[in-house]
């Protein structure tokens, strides 16, 4: 499946639409995308590591441009469920990177994973997945 | 079981090591807890919902407090896997409401429910179910 | 919300579409059902415990039916996702008993919650949320 | 990670531990499995599909058995959890194929993931995440 917007364009809706979001979108690809999430002082829980919500919104974000780039700007696909495992402690001074692959991508309902790791380092830190539902055609704005 | 950590010292506790959550908590209960998250124009999203990430956040947290209020403050209780599913899109101008449930209690891992609202609103708007791991007492430092 | 299917059809309709199942419907209430599931030699698994997918296949048949209760008999209503943990270790010889809760039906896609025990014995052994697809009424037989 | 147990030894446990199961662990790999579960009557649902809960056996099997693989046989290693999502009608005259991929080994916990597939074609009908809880060497028998 071709990619329907590109990194340029999912970036420029993003800014204009989540401006709140500290997260970068690195790449969009067919089925794919890669965020990163920079990592400072708002970002770490005791013990010195990334808090689990900061993970969510990344894992959540990578779905959500990975379906974008495939689809085309569909502001109103909104996140039905979300599945995350947490698996090792990430590192308090590296930036988390969130690599999505999509399953499938229906008419109504998209399924993918995402594997998120601290940079540089090769083990996951926590594997997601998630389901988003895509308003009909007749439903969108 | 009763509560081993009261109201007063879980929030005490949460304002010296999570100074950056917004999040209020209401209540504590023997394995139970209600959390309280304003909503503003930084938990928003396009279409004038809440976002996604803070429905998980606000979940997150109720697991957290109602696992320190059953078992006292052991700070470094971490979340190990969180599942949500979105189930109505939640009002733009209502605080979120965070009911948490605990389902199991163990020397290792704890597990509960949480039900999400709109505040004043009786339908869910999010459902959550997460697992925390409780270091051994050998492990706390 | 009303039943639209009786015990007695919801019955019926499972001995003729699932004549392979051992489970057997208790109750079906608004937005609700009881399902039992038989425990005996195929059911158990080493260290005398019932299986796995035994309390999985009870919980999507409990969310099946409740389903079915609510909407009326739709066979192709499908399993989306299932989310289960699992808690204690279920009695070798007690039946499991699954109590599913919808906490949403909507027009195509409803959502709910399993509590899942071995019969007598209150805490839960495992507990799930599932979510089914209806179809709609145009991609019925 | 070294498999610790063999194809063979892994076989010859199962048709031990599991005389019920009719699914044949195919392949058995550094942190991966590889678990067929032939299809015919007993595994067809409504629709002349697969039944779900034999798609979440197999991907429990196939997780356990990627497991044993890796640490050796630990019978009463145990699932904590299973989340899996239904993509793809499956063929109702193909086996079900399970694949799995371990994404962390550690001392009492293990995470992987699943992908299933009807056999021959290659988009995923399901894909399933699940937790194992390992017993620490005292707790054995």
């Amino acid at each position: 499946m071709a990619t329907l917007a590109t990194l340029a364009t999912v970036r420029e809706f993003l800014a204009t639409a989540f401006p709140q979001t500290k997260a970068i979108v690195e790449d969009i690809g067919p089925m794919a995308a890669t965020v990163r999430h920079p990592v400072g002082f708002d970002e770490l829980r005791p013990g010195g590591t990334v808090s689990g919500p900061v993970l969510m919104a990344t894992a959540d974000l990578a779905l959500y441009v990975a379906i974008l780039g495939t689809i085309g700007i569909v502001p109103l696909t909104v996140t039905t469920s979300l599945n995350i495992n947490f698996l090792r402690k990430p590192a308090a001074d590296r930036d988390i990177i969130a690599v999505c692959t999509l399953l499938k991508v229906g008419k109504t309902l998209a399924v993918g994973e995402v594997a998120l790791f601290s940079e540089g380092i090769s083990h996951h830190v926590a594997h997601a997945v998630g389901t988003y539902s895509i308003p009909t055609p007749a439903a969108r704005p």
